[in-house]
């Protein structure tokens, strides 16, 4: 089977042939011989919000401006996207800059919380409950023949990991096409990049889901609740909190998805079956994912 | 074999029988059956140093008190145990505490920071980068005997992993004695668990070697090099940036570890070769991490 029947429908996928992405290093092995492998990149990425230094974020480097905005706006900290004025990558300082055309109420909070207490981080997980207050997502159908499609699509297409392991995918779908695949060190880094490219191209994200190879914790699925996207499908496996985020806000959360198997822990009226599972059978041992990504 | 014989020697490990760190969750499968899995809770907990309100991270639960102190020495905000007067763990507020006899520098620092830029997240990874300089871990002979034993009793040790997945596993050890095994949501806060009781108990590093089954990220081997460690050993792979710090400051760092495979990218020099890794044969497919905490 070609392997460009699987990415010809990416509008981004990765580019697991990019030098600046891969490096080789050498080593040993476990018999003492020399042996040369392909590693990941990570490089701090320090993200500003106008004038005000927010975080340094561990990234493979690709996509640094989606990155910025997409983070900024899953942590509540950009609200709409008109007011974005520009977004500036500054290769050689590592810095994006995402300003504004006035400052932000995240600034003007900011300001006050850092004259009483000393500083912010705290607060930002608090606000992103807040967020979610009173947030319903919306009602889709998602057919069950997708979801198997987009995971047999999603392990065939070339990445990074299948490259250099040690990272992890984030695939904006709808139906059973894949849109954007994003790779990065940690999976929150991925589906920022996903947001950033959405709210850049105005995406509306009510008739997409996205398909993660990490695990279901309330990170994730916070930020896909504050995406608006219904539908969270991963072949890893939970956390309480996480499923209780999800059953809140109606998110459909799909988790240990391997072959015909999966589990389907919140929003299950979206689910239509429309193919029997034994017409999947169980993954193919060379599809499996052989945890390099831990 | 009796499960015994795996964790008769550790000073801490795994409890996966505690119900307050594991929950019993229904779902439907993808027969659409009801299914009843447990999955790993996942709870916010904020950490202060005095009044100065940190970070919140989300954990498991076990050992907040280990958490704060652990965390709050890998980031280089607190630099001398004997500074530590008190360590509050508030299971309603959720919070630590943890208290010195005096203002630390890093509070000091922090005033100065939020004056002008407003957070100090993004100063925490440049601190800990120039806590490092000039750093040269010291020599200790590592059997590969040991890690062939260490990575075996690991694996069967009983674990909130093998109950409900979706956790990593950080071991402090000792030639091939496991000495205490944490596990958490994320790998940094189980290495973070360790140090603080490290710290607590005044223990020395520099015979010492962690295993974990997580990525050798930039972040685990900074922490691991800050502790004092010598030796870091995973089952996951590498990202250069952590291959590039651990050669660095002359940290053994070895990776991909299952069965009798693995792959020595820094301070080989430290390895005695003692067995013959056929003896040790390939892992067997019922002692492979599934891939639950991707």
């Amino acid at each position: 089977m070609a392997e460009s029947k699987w990415n010809r429908n990416y509008l981004i996928c990765p580019d697991p042939k990019n030098p600046e992405l891969t490096r080789s290093v050498k080593g040993l092995s476990h018999e003492g011989l020399p042996e040369e492998i392909k590693v990941v990149e990570e490089i701090p990425l320090t993200i500003f919000l106008n004038s005000t230094e927010i975080v340094t974020v561990m990234t493979i480097g690709d996509y640094p401006e989606y990155l910025a905005l997409g983070f900024l706006f899953n942590q509540g900290m950009l609200r709409s996207y008109h007011s974005v004025e520009r977004v500036d990558y500054d290769q050689d300082l590592q810095t994006v800059v995402v300003r504004t055309t006035k400052t932000t109420n995240f600034e003007v909070k900011l300001q006050k919380k850092t004259r009483t207490s000393g500083c912010a981080v705290g607060t930002v997980f608090g606000d992103q409950m807040e967020l979610i207050e009173g947030l319903q997502l919306p009602f889709l159908k998602v057919k069950t023949s997708w979801l198997y499609h987009l995971a047999k699509s999603i392990n065939l297409t070339p990445s990074l990991y299948l490259e250099a392991g040690a990272i992890h995918g984030t695939v904006l779908c709808k139906e059973d096409q894949t849109l954007v695949y994003m790779e990065d060190v940690g999976r929150h880094n991925a589906v920022d990049k996903i947001n950033g490219w959405m709210k850049s191209k105005d995406i509306q994200p009510e008739d997409k889901l996205i398909y993660t190879t990490g695990r279901l914790t309330s990170e994730m699925i916070l930020k896909t609740a504050l995406m608006g996207i219904p539908v969270l499908v991963s072949r890893s496996g939970f956390t309480a909190w996480g499923v209780e985020i999800a059953r809140k806000v109606n998110l459909t959360l799909i988790g240990r998805m391997r072959g015909k198997r999966f589990i389907c822990l919140a929003g299950e009226e979206r689910l239509e079956r429309n193919i029997l599972p034994d017409e999947i059978g169980d993954e193919a041992r060379k599809h499996r994912r052989k945890g390099a990504a831990d």
